[in-house]
């Protein structure tokens, strides 16, 4: 089927002269962005920043008791389009590609894996038979650190198995410094839809007209980018990030890196970062920058991870924590401020690489000044760079922190492993506020990037706790309007980029209103009775938020009239719009009755009404969605982000204004 | 507790010196925009266009055995703020309304309605308790066709019961003209995740990144719009076109007015329409311009309607269609393309006004060309105002137009009562491009204004009909393409602004994909397995959709992999994740064992999942969400467009791009 339609595409393709190659439709691969036995990586429509450092991999396949073909070679040649044409002759000319990278690759590998053909092949498996998946045998070759420096159009062209050839075009694009500073907001997993809703309940109306308004909504400048993965069509944080950070898309999972299917989750190809191109940056754009990483989560979660590690695997936090001072070419930030202390010590609930102290290590070997809590950050004022990791795990989220505070005595928190409850954590806009201090400290002339992540909108609609979801937007919103303050009285409003997005969505909307004291008066079996609680259209008036102090935050989470929100995915569980008050939903436990699915959870609202899994019982919570996500761009530069873009292209924007290309 | 915060928010309102009226919370409401028992409309926070003209009423309300205490008055004042000041003094001073306006008020008048205060009365009412409502006794005045041709900011106070006063801040807008031609494309209840979507399902990629894209995507200019109602957090579509063509929020059902508490659809104050002040334009900004309407619905549906009509009731569908040859000062649009016939004639099915042959009066009257069919549409090449009406009810989406034709057999929908189906209806495009040679022939020197619905997007989004939805978002995307096309090929393209927007949302989107296959392997029963067929993250890989031919729309429906696609809102249904191939779907029908709720429909989908309604069972479909919509622009005037909006500023902006101020 596939191939019946590649001839269809061929007369479309008019860019450049090479068939493009479609993605093979499906659910399962043997290899994510391999469209046969053989694979090259950078793949097909890859781009690249001249200038910039990537790994190139091939690898031959062979199933079942097929052997792979060592007989191998990978061309190069520059296309002409619409670049200047650098090949010095009539017809552009392939090259073998390690003569003409001038890059030695390293010695040929061969090894083994399997996977699962289609949801049969996988279920089967799942259900104990080790014959499900098919095996697959690889003969493969890397060459690290290569560099293109000419911009232009490329193709790469794997030549195996006596004739039959993958081809590759590689794009490579220049650049040229337009501010100083950039400094990108991630809202994991936050769409418009949740916008609207955190606007809703934060900000006054008259008329039905907002009498304020959001700081995103502020911003001049709005665009949607594309989210989905180099091999399917719902991507997760580690492969969207990465597309932030490299300008490649990848696989769920991966790190600054394509994957290819070897075990090891290091030797990956890998893409060079925005924080590593700034640390080398030339003296004619700049210089090296500073680099500021800022998370709710673990700092070695999937978002702020993407900014300074390489990896196929997102789980592999002990090492990341180590790449960041000990990688090939580590990033070592300037400013670290998170959660993730488990990884960082041996003590209590430590995880740390071989049990080394990586506390000692960061202020041993680079001058890291380390705080644990709200005090010690917010009364630093030095110029040595700041590690504050506040929580061993991901931080409590801002309704935990700020208004149900006794949710946060329940865990043993504490970042150094004293077992003891992380009780001081700072809220996003100190961290921001904070880290944009030491920036500027450190880097004021050559200008610096900062990722600021609101982690847990994601972290919070995975098991559907709305509310806990939409004060953690509404603090991501309100510590824009602080940082636009601050750039405002440093005189850095004029040099900063600031771009607002999300990395991918979850199916989220509010559909009207529900009289929670009408739902509340009828008993657990008079299910129908309750659903009449659900006001819509004319009957869905106005829910009962309302800041009053101004904070940016409704002052109430549990008044009368509450919001008919829902997702499209999610597991069995109860629902009764009403906010949690003993910290995040869980809305499915493992069924005692069936070894691998889920139930509904009796202990989370166990008087709501029953909603039926529209995912897999397997799964325990919800999971992402396709919809596009928003970008919002504000100063020199921001009109780079406006209408419809891919992931992708974010990065190449971004190293644009920073002028991160040759 | 409305009172309590509104002092807090007196410190906030720095815009203008008066307390804004803060929207009541809660879902039922006497009367939507009314916050006392004092009422005036248009409300607080209402902006105009300089020179519209709009009716003034209020009312003052009485409740149970009370009554309405008739000596109350109207003021109306300049304010002092960024426009200059016109109040001749030092102090701006309140004066009389009907001396300020020049305008005399009708009689004085008097009547009763009743409202439930809450979901118990709503319910209990319902349920045949006739005492749940609460009685209300009304007095009001009405100032019909006022102007205001100063812009400025204006207090309007109602003082009434002894000292209570209700105050209304009005804003009236100057404009000055940046285009020729308008072009407004309404996706109807069309959100970004229905575009990511359609994207999926018929753009190829290569490594996941798209080498062909919508047409929307390529618009230079994009921004969100907030769709919230004047009294409720969800619009419907009446409400929401009507502040597209009027600059005004309104409650649900309602059509370029607002809502009085009065019985008669007919007498709320109206607010002028786009098509009605371009066709009283003054010769300075071009003088009249023409007017077309094109929708896939009902040409009296809210959408089209909002464009030509005033009423209360989007339901009084015969008289709509005499208004727009004998309103007061009736657009008489020189293009009205779509369905909705029997509301013009009385033969079979017919339903006209007075049982009046309304072909007959168009033509005789207004000298309009009539077609019923594609054929006839297509063959028109003359100057002569066109009617072209296809379809009894709601034209037939794309796919069965277009693909599952046979579907069109099964009704009596031909549009002049002959009781024949009807087989030959055009397809978006078709009536697009034939409306732009119409209003071009017509209007090439003045310019003209076009309003073109994508209806069923929301009618197939109700019934959880993905497949027939996506259809015709992409129905829309291929003709805004045409007309792209068609404006370059008419050097029209430099003067012409297209916006391409929706009025409201519907909760939906993708969340992986599905394997059809393995989920039609298991029995009814099993729904555990055929849940395993939904394939997320990498596992979502990519569905079977392909346009092979290049038209824009998937060359197959019924493939091995679909999208896991859903909504957060249904009545209870069966979910099979595969195209209806014999029409719409049905969700839910009425219960058997039950007098007001809905059961699944055991023809649909009745090998399928089992999904348990989120919304009361009185409900059979979907309705609508919260989340802002996209708006894309492009030519003169598209950066008016960018970054986040109140539905009402879209009014405003074409209004400006127009010139239709003073």
């Amino acid at each position: 089927m596939v191939k019946a339609f590649s001839f269809a595409l061929l007369s479309l393709a008019t860019a450049v002269s090479v068939v493009a190659a479609i993605d093979p439709i499906g659910q399962f691969k043997r290899l994510g962005a391999c469209p046969d036995l053989g694979c090259v990586f950078p793949p097909d429509n890859a781009e690249f920043l001249a200038g910039s450092r990537f790994d190139v991999r091939v690898e031959v396949h062979a199933e079942n008791d097929a052997k792979p073909n060592t007989n191998y070679k990978l061309t190069i040649e520059k296309l002409r389009g619409s670049h200047k044409d650098n090949t010095h002759g009539s017809k552009p000319k392939a090259i073998d590609f390690s003569k003409w990278s001038k890059v030695k690759p390293n010695a040929q590998e061969a090894w083994d894996f399997e996977y699962a053909k289609d949801a049969t092949a996988y279920w089967k498996f799942k259900d104990g038979d080790k014959k499900a998946k098919t095996p697959v045998h690889v003969a493969s070759t890397a060459w690290r650190q290569v560099q293109i420096n000419e911009p232009g159009t490329y193709k790469v062209v794997l030549s195996y198995n006596n004739g039959k050839k993958t081809e590759a075009v590689w794009t490579v694009n220049a650049s040229k410094r337009k501010a100083k500073n950039v400094i990108l907001f991630i809202g994991d997993g936050m769409t418009t839809a949740m916008i609207t809703a955190a606007r809703l309940i934060s900000k006054p109306h008259t008329s039905g007209k907002y009498t304020k308004h959001m700081h995103m909504d502020q911003f001049p400048v709005l665009g949607h980018v594309m989210t989905q993965s180099l091999d399917s069509l719902i991507t997760d944080s580690a492969n969207s990030a990465s597309a932030y950070n490299t300008g490649h898309k990848s696989s769920a999972g991966a790190l600054g890196v394509y994957p290819d299917s070897s075990a090891s989750p290091y030797d990956d190809p890998k893409q060079e970062l925005i924080a590593e191109l700034l640390r080398r940056r030339n003296k004619k754009n700049g210089g090296k920058g500073g680099v500021g990483i800022v998370s709710t989560a673990e700092v070695q979660d999937a978002t702020p991870a993407a900014v300074y590690a390489h990896t196929r695997n997102r789980d592999e936090k002990a090492t990341i924590v180590d790449q960041m001072i000990h990688g090939a070419k580590p990033v070592v930030a300037d400013v670290i401020l998170g959660g993730g202390g488990k990884y960082f010590h041996s003590k209590t609930g430590g995880k740390s690489l071989n049990g080394t102290d990586y506390y000692a290590a960061y202020s041993k070997e680079h001058g890291y000044k380390i705080v644990h809590d709200r005090d010690a950050l917010l009364k630093y004022k030095g110029k040595d760079p700041l590690l504050g990791i506040f929580h061993a795990g991901n931080m409590d989220v801002w309704m935990d922190r700020n208004v149900y505070k006794d949710n946060l005595k329940k865990s043993a928190s504490d970042p150094t492993g004293t077992g003891l409850p992380a009780l001081n954590q700072p809220n996003l806009d100190e961290m921001v506020v904070k880290g944009l201090e030491v920036l500027d400290k450190r880097y004021r002339k050559e200008g610096w990037f900062m990722m600021a992540e609101a982690a847990s909108v994601d972290k919070m609609m995975h098991p559907l706790d709305y509310d806990r979801a939409l004060a953690d937007v509404l603090e991501l919103d309100n510590t824009i309007g602080k940082t636009k303050a601050w750039l405002k009285r440093n005189k850095l409003d004029k040099d900063t980029l600031i771009i607002v997005t999300a990395d991918h969505a979850h199916s989220f909307d509010v559909y009207g209103s529900v009289d929670t004291q009408y739902f509340n008066s009828f008993s657990d079996s008079e299910e129908l009775e309750k659903k009449n609680s659900i006001g819509t259209y004319e009957n869905s008036g106005w829910p009962s938020y309302v800041d009053a102090n101004g904070d940016g935050f409704p002052d109430n989470w549990d008044g009368r009239y509450t919001l008919a929100a829902g997702t499209a995915v999610f597991p069995t569980h109860r629902e009764d719009f009403q906010i949690n008050i003993n910290g995040t939903r869980i809305p499915a436990v493992a069924s005692t009755n069936s070894h691998h699915h889920y139930d509904a959870n009796p202990a989370d609202a166990p008087h709501g009404i029953n909603k039926l899994a529209t995912l897999s019982t397997n799964d325990n919570v919800g999971v992402h969605s396709l919809q596009d996500v928003p970008v919002f761009a504000s100063g020199p530069g921001a009109n780079l982000f406006a209408g419809i873009q891919d992931n992708t292209e974010i990065f190449h924007k971004i190293a644009e204004v920073l002028g991160l290309g040759n």
